[in-house]
């Protein structure tokens, strides 16, 4: 792995030559664990990558932590390990082995705490990141489409057992706390979400696991996801209901299925991702359940769930083979009920495939 | 609950009005679920709370969000929840109803792309909050340091049945899952971290589970969390042996007892945070182990696991009643091995309570 993270490194190193910045610092998360393999503990203590445009590369981590560091072997992919101890400035440290630079970058998500610590040890103003990481990130190599259509077999294979736990007269938590012990069985390392959304709930995008007991005939929106041991996410989303939905429902979630295959057909390299959002949106706009579909059509996936590429309005990026992302388009009735159809999908030399692969169909229980 | 996190944000807003700053904004993470007790996802999306010192609030959060909003009570806590589109600019929309500020306060854990989009949009510098929230935050009242004692003895009951688990032959990891099992089913809600260390692997403070196979006579580190339907952490270390330990460890491990019980005897209301640390380390200098005692004593712990007061060398704060913390202080030999005794405690009105209460002694199983 030493060799693909200091390949890794090298292209940050020639993505900043590329610009008016020279240094770049990244904290834990998902940029870090991209570009050396280490899943460093967020912590008050700062650890901090930090690169050079000429491709030196330093990392910074408080003294309990070396070990940990030297585990992952941040020295063997040309990365100076630094470490402080407790009583130590650290941003001064840090400061002082990497030298000045007049417009320092930080990773996007870094915590503004660290952010401002590096600005007042440098006496510079520190700039966004922006998509300098992302556009590295977001194109993903063979290895990674492979890893994410792993987590996308996993995630499937629980759908297929939903007939085993979702059925009227179990709460939406205790179907979840099922579904979350089948998540990790399937693979995944972690659980991230578990949507279980019955009847009116399903309207919440975003539903949280309630007590609420699910009745016979209602749909319920099952949208799931786990990390994988590759550090790779799933997230699919089925629709469900046990017994027969009502009519209204269905001619609305013909439409939906429509539309999802809509922005499927349309998605290959070349396109706008806005251009894929419109695709499922139009379908929905057409039969009149434009107002209900209250969010963007997808989000990209990788070593986060939600990353770039986003398929939303506005965004005029274009596709390329090593893009992966979800298309799920939805609709919403609030008090009523609410349904979305969701795959995560590769682009290729000249197409999508799909991650998921179980049927797209109201899955009758 | 509306009332307790209504008093909470009125806390905030009085400290906000003794100082220069008139509003504060805070972004989903512990920071915002101890002031709503809404859990709200940290997304790429902005979901915000503004906070004025005239006691004014207000909530942005996407669309699709809303009804995660609502079902959390939003509006019921006398904050004016605000909603906002995929395609619009949610920091201009709210500032157009905060109105402007000469030096807004982020929390200190807000991403710096959030904060600087606030930044942007105020067109004024932001600050970061500091000690304003930590410093309500870190004083617990008798609802939450009963919390902590109950995430305490639920981790403790974990540690008394080490034995099921722990034994020469089984790796790290295999023992690791079975603990990660028994967190949950002690009533935790997530499994914060499982650190079992073995021989050699001890000397990492923050070791993560590996393939090692557990030998006898080697001292085995074990330090475990998670957070409980409450909301509230649990963090608990104790040391074990499969058969015999080393004399010299065995030696060792007496002067670290003494030195986390002269901690826990020093600590009270008035002492100093520093003074807590110290008196463990002088315990170990004393024995010449000093320099193997790389990390603080101490951490607080609430809501999350490592928080305010943190009891370091410089740090002068005084404790006070309602305080919560960790004293853990260790020692640890580069290829050899390690050891660690970590307790939360509850500052009250004249010392201290244990939340951990297993036999601090070096555990033969």
């Amino acid at each position: 792995m030493s060799k693909m993270h200091q390949d890794r490194i090298a292209s940050v190193a020639a993505k900043l030559a590329l610009t008016d910045n020279d240094v770049i610092f990244i904290t834990p998360g998902a940029d870090l664990r991209y570009l050396t393999g280490y899943d460093a503990l967020p912590l008050e203590r700062l650890t901090c990558l930090a690169v050079r445009s000429s491709g030196q590369a330093w990392m910074i981590v408080p003294t309990l932590e070396k070990p940990s560091a030297l585990a992952h072997g941040v020295p063997d992919m040309n990365i100076e390990l630094l470490d402080w101890q407790e009583t130590q400035d650290p941003y001064s440290l840090l400061l002082s082995v990497v030298g000045t630079s007049e417009r320092p970058l930080v990773n996007n998500l870094m915590w503004v705490e660290k952010a401002f610590g590096l600005r007042g040890a440098f006496g510079k103003e520190v700039a966004l990141a922006g998509k300098l990481l992302s556009d590295i990130r977001e194109v993903k190599t063979a290895e990674e489409i492979v890893f994410l259509h792993e987590a996308g077999a996993a995630i499937d294979s629980v759908h297929s057992n939903m007939y085993k736990w979702l059925r009227p007269g179990r709460t939406e938590r205790e179907v979840g706390k099922d579904i979350a012990e089948a998540i990790l069985a399937a693979g995944h390392v972690t659980v991230d979400f578990v949507i279980v959304a019955s009847g009116p709930n399903g309207a919440s995008p975003h539903h949280e696991l309630s007590d609420r007991i699910i009745q016979a005939g209602e749909p319920v929106v099952v949208d799931i996801g786990g990390t994988m041991a590759s550090g790779y996410c799933s997230d699919c989303t089925r629709m469900y209901v046990c017994g027969e939905a009502p009519v209204e429902y269905v001619e609305h979630y013909a439409v939906l299925l429509a539309a999802q295959a809509a922005a499927r057909s349309h998605a290959r390299p070349g396109v706008t991702c806005e251009s894929v959002d419109a695709a499922a949106r139009d379908v929905l706009s057409s039969a009149g359940l434009g107002d209900q579909f209250i969010h963007r059509t997808g989000h990209g996936i990788g070593m986060e769930t939600h990353e770039e590429p986003y398929i939303v309005t506005g965004n005029k990026s274009l596709l390329v083979p090593g893009h992966a992302f979800s298309i799920e388009p939805g609709f919403y009735f609030a008090g009523k009920f609410g349904a979305r159809i969701e795959d995560i999908v590769t682009c290729t030399q000249d197409g999508i495939l799909s991650a998921n692969n179980n049927s797209r169909e109201l899955v009758v229980l």
